[in-house]
């Protein structure tokens, strides 16, 4: 199997057959374990992985369903969790050699609350270094000599190819929707806030935990049976709806973006960005761009700006804790990027970051014009195919404005470009995730 | 010294005779030391003390003072920091036996912050457990049979008796106000989100990093040379202003607040508040309460159910980290109110917490109502001397409403309940710390 053409592993598909036993969460687990031992010496998604843990708890999970007593519709789903976020059975290395094997003892929030509706955390996945630039060891599944994208790398690579049915992920410019669209699985990235990022180490005020998986409807579930029991970041709510994926909703009006990414997408990119609108106006969608309508210009301005702007923020923020690491432990073991931010933070004063906060505020204000008018938004997940080699993650202009805003976002795996998987982003109102949901999925039915 | 009446030591005051040789950094900190040889027996402020390398630091200070290149004014300066708050020189145990000795190699922001401005972190401060409910071992320096106040007991016992100039705290209920008050040193609570937390185990949404230090001037030093260097939280721009403390000037209009802690204030306390308030008003600063001012009436209304609010959000906020260490670490090593607050966080509901937001942004807008009409308000730090006992580090009704609302206070020791010391408490407007350190010194020089 680890030489066919990727497949994303569905566990709400095989779900549907245990409970008359054809099927079981363990069955489901030992699938996952084959395609991680016939794929992982060349894809190398992984981190640490704790397979006697995982088959343990799918045992468990098989006898509940088989009985009708399974605790949630995510019970015995193997997952596997970004290595920023804590677990207490696995080290958490941040994709750094300062932290190779840093046992902290406790999972972050996201994963006690996944643990508890049923899930099985079967592993840890490569990060770049701290979840920022520094690319992490992992490769394309659909081609091998590609960036699986980054910096949630191995979640999208391992749910790409099914070794996994979900990932966790993380993003603050680009690092849940790039991966996810290059390796062929949904991504989703909820709204600021959306969930609880306690034990993740992800301090950046645009950062959000989200989730990369085999379907929209496993994204979803993933996220409510977390927000359900621990909510969003301290002093969110948190993402709210219904327990169950939304109905799909063939959306009314759809703003297509192009954003920065324009200017770098290839021909083949372009052509289905025409492709994905054909395709919802012919379905009957109202369908609007930056030429035809103000308020979308308005927007596309801007969030011209928009990468430069979050990697000012980001900067400034994370100058702790690069700070300490610089100066506490082994700086040479800090990436290049690394010291490039930090030093960009030092250089950097309270009053420009001040300028920087209000400017965000203003994009964000600009965005929210288009609540009301259009359902959701839609571009790429990317300008192209991953590019080749794996020392550069790809470029994150059509991911970094939502992080920016901080509305939702989804990625459908629906296009292509150079026979390789490429996302359409499906991009909602801040707050308003289910929502997002329901028209993504009626979208998805288009393709 | 010992065992004299306690006395703050403020570097302030000695670093005037830096320059001339008379006194030295390295000087004040043998006078810290000292005082702690002499009391820590007794008092048990820290958790854990480094003096070599203070010395060391002190040694390095005390050649830039004396060639006029200090980097800031808390150059030298001897500082305690909670034991929430990691260092990368000391251990970080969190007041819990869960966390004795645990080491994580770096400094949180303000300490990194506060180590470029030149000053020396001489020790760990003990912190209530998870700077929580449950007492750590802390005594009152005035009184060894009394509590020192929580959460941030270590500090605020250290300052109170000139161990040390300053300590950080955090508070999300009366974590500053109440120990600072209780020990007769100078309390600052920022507005919310006003320093970086980075690397404090401190995650509420309320909660906030502060300052308890010898004299005003000290409290607003320390701040400013961290925010001006790492900000505040994550989304946050920090406390601003000038780098040195703003003239003291006597307000104009002052909010006299009762809070629902005036039911249990003791007759000797009452009888403060209204000190307070006669040389306010015979210094022609106009007073109004409840009873005058309808504003005033709406905001000890709004306030009144603060405390039942501020435990609720905080159980929901605090379920992560609780249900990891329960569930996978020694859980009998967590106290009873640490299970109480898990408990209750795992029987509530997101709808429930929406709920609570929702009423924490109501009543922060019936505060703000305030802004324009009155310069600050003015109350107790508590409603009586620190109590007997070190079971109970005290009442917090006086402080938490600042905890909820999110706006600055400071506590002046100016006032005594039973021959011990009390805080009179003056309370700003959000993200105005600033002209609140200038209305309260004008108000300090009236006592």
């Amino acid at each position: 199997m680890g030489s066919d053409t990727p497949q994303k592993r569905s566990y709400f598909e095989a779900s549907a057959n245990f409970a008359d036993g054809s099927d079981s969460p363990r069955a489901f687990l030992d699938r996952c374990i084959a395609e991680i031992e016939a794929r992982e010496g060349d894809v190398q998604a992984f981190e640490y992985t704790n397979f006697d843990a995982a088959r343990a708890a799918a045992d468990a999970a098989t006898e509940r369903w088989q009985s009708g007593n399974q605790i949630s519709p995510i019970d015995g789903m193997p997952v596997g969790v970004k290595d920023v976020m804590e677990t207490a059975d696995m080290p958490t290395g941040q994709g750094s050699p300062l932290f190779v094997g840093t046992e902290t003892g406790r999972d972050c929030a996201a994963v006690v609350a996944m643990r508890e509706a049923g899930a099985i955390m079967v592993g840890k996945t490569v990060t770049t270094e701290f979840a920022a630039t520094h690319p992490g060891k992992t490769h394309n599944p659909w081609d091998l000599e590609r960036t699986p994208g980054g910096s949630s790398s191995g979640s999208a690579a391992a749910v790409g190819c099914g070794m996994l049915a979900a990932g966790t992920g993380s993003q603050v410019i680009g690092s849940i929707i790039r991966p996810s669209g290059y390796c062929g699985a949904f991504g989703y990235k909820p709204s600021v806030g959306g969930i609880n990022r306690g034990g993740s180490f992800d301090g950046f005020s645009q950062s959000c935990t989200g989730m990369i998986a085999a379907s929209l409807a496993e994204c979803w579930s993933l996220t409510r049976e977390i927000t359900s029991r621990t909510g969003g970041d301290a002093g969110y709510v948190g993402v709210t709806g219904p327990m169950e994926i939304p109905a799909a909703r063939k959306p009314g009006r759809v703003a297509m973006l192009q954003t920065a990414g324009w200017a770098n997408a290839s021909d083949g990119a372009k052509a289905e960005w025409q492709r994905a609108r054909d395709t919802m106006s012919a379905a009957g969608i109202d369908v609007q761009d930056r030429d035809s309508d103000k308020k979308i210009a308005a927007v596309e301005d801007a969030i011209a700006n928009a990468m430069e702007l979050s990697m000012t923020i980001n900067a400034w923020e994370g100058r702790f804790p690069l700070d300490t690491y610089n100066r506490d432990m082994d700086a040479s073991k800090l990436s290049e990027s690394a010291h490039n931010r930090l030093k960009q933070a030092v250089g950097m004063t309270q009053d420009e970051f001040a300028g920087l906060l209000a400017e965000r505020d203003r994009v964000r204000g600009v965005y929210a014009t288009l609540n009301g008018e259009f359902d959701v938004c839609a571009t790429l997940s990317a300008p192209g195919a991953a590019p080749k080699g794996l020392d550069w993650t790809g470029d994150p202009l059509f991911t970094v404005p939502t992080s920016l805003v901080g509305m939702p976002t989804v990625t459908l795996p629906v296009l292509a470009d150079e026979g390789l998987p490429l996302g359409l982003q499906v991009i909602g109102h801040t707050n308003q995730d289910a929502d997002l949901f329901a028209n993504a999925g009626g979208i998805l039915e288009l393709f």
